[in-house]
């Protein structure tokens, strides 16, 4: 086990409401938290996600069961009222299900069920990438905005939106701007050619430079530092991301005009060094178009965890209006 | 003075609710309608859209004027509480201001407030491909689908988007895919190069075969009719347009995935040449994605007035619920 940190920092901005345990399970890593009635969270454990060909949803479930006995037993002061979990792939939040996942292995796994029978508690489901970039448009970097787009720059890519105030789903399948063709080629494991991921994303970045020089490279830091030295393959790979990846910005900039667009994943610690020239590139891309703030995610690697807890709490909170007939709701054509 | 029609056939499905004017300002001729209580469109004038360099809004709302005193002259058992009013351009929808058009020559057109004061009714503003693509989603193509996309291939290309059961307006910026980069070129009108409009719109596929022959042609149908009789040069032209089409169309699909797309404006009009061509070519480049209904448009030329009568009574009864102290709403936290 290890204890990540005990968070202070960007959690604090959750403010007041019910006690949470919130999970990010990860492709590698699974985080979990428990944040208490002032949006203090407690503590983050993180550990290697588990792996299980026959039940991976199960122990999946089982490791997040396991986490909240650990997390509850070392603060008994903290009463979670519901449970936020993240999961990786296409996801439908309305029934909590993880439709599937490529690289974990399920399929039509009924996690809020599973997680409710062995929890005794409510839980809400959604996207891990989604539910980052709503901590990012509530919490984060895009806060205060109502038309937001956060993309995630890692091993793949892809976008969590905001529109009008609200996520955008798509049922569960919006924001696979990875998957949009950019270029002629190379070929992808989606079985397109010319994706987005394919030369723009930390781990294509890397891939390419360490096809182009015959030299492996662990990851894309070490062709941005390359490229900083002037070595031209380096540069040349760096370009092409670049170009790419405000190819493909521009394409969502025209079609939804988000007022930001968050980067965040690992290529986005490149800072400046990929915030200047994309934001040059883009600039040369759009005309008349709303040119949108282009800025770093402000919430680091805990914005799944507090996602999750936003998903728990507002699945809480509707709950509790729900049950209040004082206040009847009334849809509101928009 | 022209009476275009007495609509019967769509316009039946606004049903019951507030009789009300609706104007479609276009960049040729402007449609002026009378809807009655029952959702019936008594009838729709269609004349030339005035064009005065000096007071360009003013000009059009003299007409609106003069067309709705000529319509409750001659249904004066129909007595409209409200006017809906959609024109082109950047459009301003909250404050009912026409931001910008360039080819009206209108700068900050408050539009809204010019009608209210001539008419003495309360006036809802909106963009004419926006209502257009939301009459298409509320009765026409789309209906029952909440996540659509109602595409405009005419002069320009333009899209209408509804998210999640809402109209998504991004600020009155959003859908501006015909200024998207598809290609390498041509120069486009809009400062930029390669836009999807400048290969795949009607008028762009007229044009790029006059070039390309010598031999100037009235329109986009003279092309589809050539290259259907196996004219090569109509045929590049026309695959052309389908390949940039398709590409720019994959790009929305991967960062909304709707469920549906309607395909209005004049190239629509070409049927199934365009929606089996296009169709197989979205499917090549879509792998894993939701793979959206592609569709034509139903509503016709009247879905601009009847977007425009939706704009008026959801007005009239955002107003009405909002008078009425019994039944309060809520904002819920989606």
């Amino acid at each position: 086990m290890t204890v990540e940190h005990a968070a202070a920092g960007p959690g604090a901005g959750l403010g007041p409401g019910p006690a949470v345990l919130a999970v990010d399970v990860g492709g590698t890593d699974t985080k979990a938290a428990l944040i208490d009635g002032g949006g203090t969270v407690r503590e983050v454990l993180r550990r290697p996600t588990p792996r299980d060909a026959a039940r991976p949803a199960e122990r999946v479930v089982d490791e997040v069961v396991r986490a909240a006995a650990e997390l509850r037993g070392r603060h008994p002061d903290v009463e979670p009222e519901g449970l936020g979990l993240v999961v990786p792939g296409i996801v439908d939040d309305e029934r909590g299900v993880g439709v599937r996942s490529e690289n974990l292995g399920w399929r039509d796994a009924p996690f809020a069920d599973l997680a409710t029978a062995r929890l005794g508690l409510p839980v809400a489901v959604g996207h891990d990438v989604a539910a980052a970039g709503w901590a990012e448009c509530r919490l984060g970097a895009a806060a205060g905005y109502q038309d937001a787009m956060v993309v995630a720059l890692g091993t793949g890519i892809s976008a969590a939106l905001v529109l009008g105030g609200r996520p955008y789903r798509g049922g569960g399948l919006a924001g696979e701007i990875g998957h949009a063709r950019v270029a002629e080629g190379p070929g992808c494991v989606c079985g397109g050619r010319g994706c987005l991921e394919q030369v723009a994303s930390a781990a294509a970045v890397a891939r390419r430079y360490g096809e182009a020089t015959g030299t492996p490279v662990p990851g894309a830091r070490e062709v941005l530092v390359a490229a900083v030295a002037g070595d031209p393959t380096a540069v040349a790979v760096w370009d092409d991301a670049l170009d790419a990846l405000a190819l493909g910005l521009s394409h969502a900039v025209a079609l939804l005009a988000p007022q930001v667009i968050v980067l965040g994943g690992g290529l986005s610690q490149a800072g400046d060094a990929l915030l200047g020239p994309l934001g040059a590139r883009l600039d040369a891309l759009l005309t008349y178009h709303r040119r949108p703030l282009l800025t770093r995610a402000l919430l680091g690697e805990d914005a799944g965890v507090l996602g999750a807890a936003l998903l728990a709490r507002d699945l809480l909170t509707r709950d509790l209006s729900a049950r209040e007939p004082a206040t009847p709701t009334t849809g509101v054509e928009p």
